[in-house]
């Protein structure tokens, strides 16, 4: 398809897919003419993950281009590359190592990967940003004076891997590696406030069958 | 205990408690002498409830005032305080009725609904912002070209469903109706980045599981 066609499929305007192509968050379309390029399905796909993660996910281009950069890196295992899309995602600081919440929260979170039986801390600390995550966040509840210990860690986490096997069945329904990664990219950026709307709707649910309405 | 105490024990400076008091997101203290007056434990676990909001919710003053006001109303029944509560924290726009991506996403949630054995979507539809708010995000989706059925939304909110079993047990164990809506305000505003942290450190580990690391 042409330009044009690209832009009305997509909806996106001709000038912002031209910004993109010069940013090189999409690649250019293959050339049929000097000054006329067709695109094709992949340019569709990958447009709507960029417009994704720009307008919806607020994310800076520069770090577009460093998700997709390993994305598109096929020399990377699939686990890898789908945990530096992740982790290339906004998310938040790192947790500072002397603090007492943090290190009440490093604490509680470990017990609660020991018993759920997941990858252990030693190893994690050093591979996953998303383990230092949840650590600066439980250790932001704890500064605001709401700890969260494993036992109440714990059965959210075994819900979330329940929730986890459905993410990743949906994501090996695509066909191609690259198709995998951008959708789980998808699922990060624009599923969450799926969930927890669908989080809230169901406190509700819970809430009318227990005190009526 | 006095202002310099609460100050101390919540962490929050004189000048900021002196302002949530000016605005009417704190009650006055008990009075002993015409220029001291004396606070007690609702008044710290309030002013941490109210730090939350503003901090880390980053919601405004007004809107702050509107939800504490609807956690202290007795006269209002469990649901409906603790509804009101969520309801008044930030959340998407309303959803366009004749927009077709809008069309197609309550079609699929109301499909949902049927499909758990919900509150069905004609009393939801009256009554639940955050129904709507579900119908704007899954809407939001289709628009980008990432469609969701209800046989995609109907497992996550099964996984919800349970995960709110946990979540109004949780504060089911405070003893007041006011403690119990303040926690419920909590777990929404400071839960959500823990849950989410969760769901990422859980396909972390489900995609190890599935394709080593």
């Amino acid at each position: 398809m042409r330009l044009a066609d690209l832009s009305e499929q997509s909806q996106v305007s001709i000038a912002t897919i031209k910004y993109y192509l010069r940013e090189g968050l999409l690649t250019p379309g293959h050339l049929v003419h000097t000054t006329q390029a067709e695109y094709d399905e992949s340019h569709l796909r990958r447009l709507r993950l960029v417009r994704a993660m720009i307008q919806v996910g607020r994310i800076p281009v520069a770090t577009v281009r460093e998700v997709l950069a390993q994305v598109d890196d096929d020399s990377l295992s699939r686990t890898i590359r789908l945990g530096a899309a992740l982790w290339a995602l906004p998310r938040a600081a790192e947790p500072e190592p002397d603090d007492p919440a943090v290190i009440a929260a490093t604490r509680e979170v470990n017990r609660m990967l020991t018993r759920l039986g997941w990858t252990d801390a030693a190893e994690l600390g050093q591979l996953s940003p998303v383990y230092r995550e949840l650590i600066t966040s439980v250790a932001s509840l704890n500064r605001l004076g709401y700890p969260l210990d494993a036992d109440d860690l714990a059965p959210y986490a075994e819900q979330m891997e329940r929730t986890a096997v459905h993410d990743l069945d949906r994501m090996e329904r695509h066909d191609t590696p690259v198709e995998q990664v951008e959708s789980a990219v998808v699922s990060a950026v624009l599923f969450e406030p799926v969930l927890l709307s669908l989080r809230r709707l169901a406190q509700e649910q819970e809430a009318t069958r227990r005190f009526g309405l």
